[in-house]
């Protein structure tokens, strides 16, 4: 990991109204890094989680001098005579995870890689970055999208702002749809639709999404697609829906928002997914999930609450 | 999508023989669009599906100007008070599919794109489509194949006439064999097959197909494999089967012909599948399958008949 | 199959110490191939596996002149008579892998193709092979590995010797990791970690191995990894673990050496998997796996021996 030498001062001014109160002495304290708790060293900006039963304790032996904690943390004797620093805030993940993202993650510079293959129609939006060998037909792509490497998105694809989709993903190819001709042998329905994706989405590493059929697919703004994903033609997928890896959407559902589908997990198509729904990991979903009820297994039922 | 002005004329001169009739007016009538049934405007040719109950009505309602009905549809003076015009032929959803097709799909021109890297050894068919930084081997590669962008077709394939190889395939991987050796540890056993593709074979996104260790892995003509699925060294698989998103089929399985295998579906290696079987979604096959069954579940097991 | 013809005075050679002993006379006979046993001719080199009941029978039925076989295998008026020629070896499989990878297997020239992008910081091997359209960060890349084409490699990825990574796959990628921000929305948490893999890893065509979070994520030596896997962000997977096709690893498991996983398994975060373990296809693990079980099905049980 990138180590950076950052002083708690600077982490304050970051951390601005969010800041509760500061505990012990910190003129000339800095950090360096952040760590799982098996790592965690002298200078790593370490963390309490104020879910564990004994938080008081691992904030007392942690071997970092700077932690962030709520305002559960007692300033003990203790942790005075190790002479730590208590950075208080409401939620502490949630201000490791800005820091995290300010002063540790390597931000891409927005260009253009010269090999990336972009039609002459496609737009493209301002502080895009385009990867190596990215290959872009005549879509559309917002502000301050990342495309990375060996990328294909097809013609008829609209990206909305501050988007990643990550290294072999492919997005608008042609739909799994077939018509069976006089002699039976197979042949492609035409597949006319776009693929239409909202803000802030990510979308994992060889990872597909057709565009529709006679309609378009639809992915709502802040949803996270992980890995090795398949969504097929005619989704409409909502906002803030969690898909982690290898889940398979097949064709034409509806898909609420804050859905959570678990890893592996099969949904069938025309299949209506209420919000908030949780689907479990390798679940089989052959029928309608009402709002707020978790599924599992093969084929997904209802989990009763224990 | 795509609109284009089309005359009533033309669709007539196009559909030849399979028009039973026409009833209308079409002078100077013409459409633009095909679409879902929640966008049919008035210059979509609308179809009406013979399956549904109430498809007089279905076609009574509809938006569109021009309809594609069978003969069961009646010439109602609802419809003819609307000036619609009915183009009947023996299986609408068959018609507008090779309507769509010929007029809205837009069609790649047969090119070799400059990136693309193919092997002095390869041979290649005429009217080919390759795409952007496809890597192509000593393969064979049929007439009037499309192999787009990073596809990558390693040594010994032989891929027959009017093929779809979708962004990101890989085909005639080296296959996961392996065997142990004096101290324990695993290393390949050769993977000296090929693959074979028939004609008029169509792969999806991503999907891997591995070539045979010491035979062929070979794929029948018409058959249909979506994104996503891996099929391992050393399968036998017919034609005109379905392999839908996300199948994962082992080594060394026969899959008969006219099989369809749904989403996640897992097959065990040295399995036989016979004609016509269906596979559920997201099944795990252990066992041999008789022609024509359908088994689902984890593990399958045959579905009985309600 | 390539065929190349190669004198039994060779292959005497190749074995070494491995020949136990030959059987008949081979002066000046040849084989020229490896093959299936539907597909073997007078000069394939044939095996007889020591596991088949009829052994004797299949050595001397088999249509090849010259065969690999233990010493169970006798020397009788038969195979004389049609002057087969038989190298008796302690592990015949074993030892036609062998050959097979230094006779007949096609050996890529280490080479690094010109049109592979590599990071300026990046360090690499001795007789590495980087493909077509490969893009590698600031990482290590160990003697004699294999990277193939279209393969996207980023930043802090450790890769050890001898080690072969299939077209199409995605390593070190951030990991799917998000915190939920004021408003409610998902933002990434901070991918800090690296990948590490070991020696002799193989890793399949589009497969994805994340980098981990605030860790590493581990891959051990001679760990073999098939096609369209997914491996999580902080993984430790041991030595000589076998990932079959389509497997889903989530995050922060400890996967401990000899572990076999079967396709389309899905692997819950935070378990632990103990030495030697069998992991059924289809198979959804949602607890810790003792050393030496076997767990199948979905949810995964302890498979009772029968």
């Amino acid at each position: 990991m990138m180590t950076k030498k950052i002083n708690v001062n600077e982490l304050i001014e970051f951390l601005g109204d969010n800041l509760i109160s500061i505990q012990g002495d910190y003129f000339d304290v800095f950090i360096d890094n952040l760590a799982d708790i098996e790592r965690v060293n002298a200078t790593t900006l370490d963390w309490i989680n104020p879910l564990e039963v004994n938080k008081q304790e691992m904030a007392e032996s942690s071997k970092a001098k700077v932690l962030i904690v709520d305002r559960f943390i007692n300033y003990s004797w203790e942790l005075e005579s190790q002479k730590k620093v208590l950075l208080v805030v409401g939620n502490p993940k949630l201000e490791l995870a800005k820091i995290g993202n300010n002063f540790f993650v390597e931000k891409l510079v927005p260009t253009i890689h010269p090999t990336a293959i972009i039609d002459p129609k496609a737009e493209i939006g301002n502080d895009v970055y385009i990867g190596p060998y990215a290959v872009i037909g005549k879509s559309f792509i917002g502000d301050s999208c990342i495309i990375d490497s060996n990328v294909r998105i097809y013609n008829g694809v609209t990206i909305g702002v501050g988007c990643k989709v990550k290294s072999g993903a492919v997005l608008g190819g042609e739909g799994f749809g077939y018509e069976i001709d006089e002699n039976g042998n197979r042949f492609s329905f035409p597949q006319l639709g776009g693929l239409v994706v909202g803000n802030y989405v990510e979308i994992g590493s060889n990872t597909t999404i057709d565009r529709g059929a006679l309609s378009d697919t639809v992915i709502g703004d802040f949803t996270k697609i992980n890995n090795l994903c398949h969504i097929a033609h005619n989704n409409k997928i909502g906002k803030n829906v969690v898909i982690t890896g290898c889940v398979n959407i097949s064709g034409s559902n509806t898909i609420d928002d804050y859905v959570w589908i678990a890893p592996n997990a099969s949904i069938r198509g025309w299949i209506h997914i209420g919000k908030g729904a949780t689907i479990g990991i390798g679940s089989v979903v052959t029928k309608n999930i009402p709002a707020g009820e978790t599924w599992v297994g093969n084929p997904a039922r209802k989990q009763e609450k224990k």
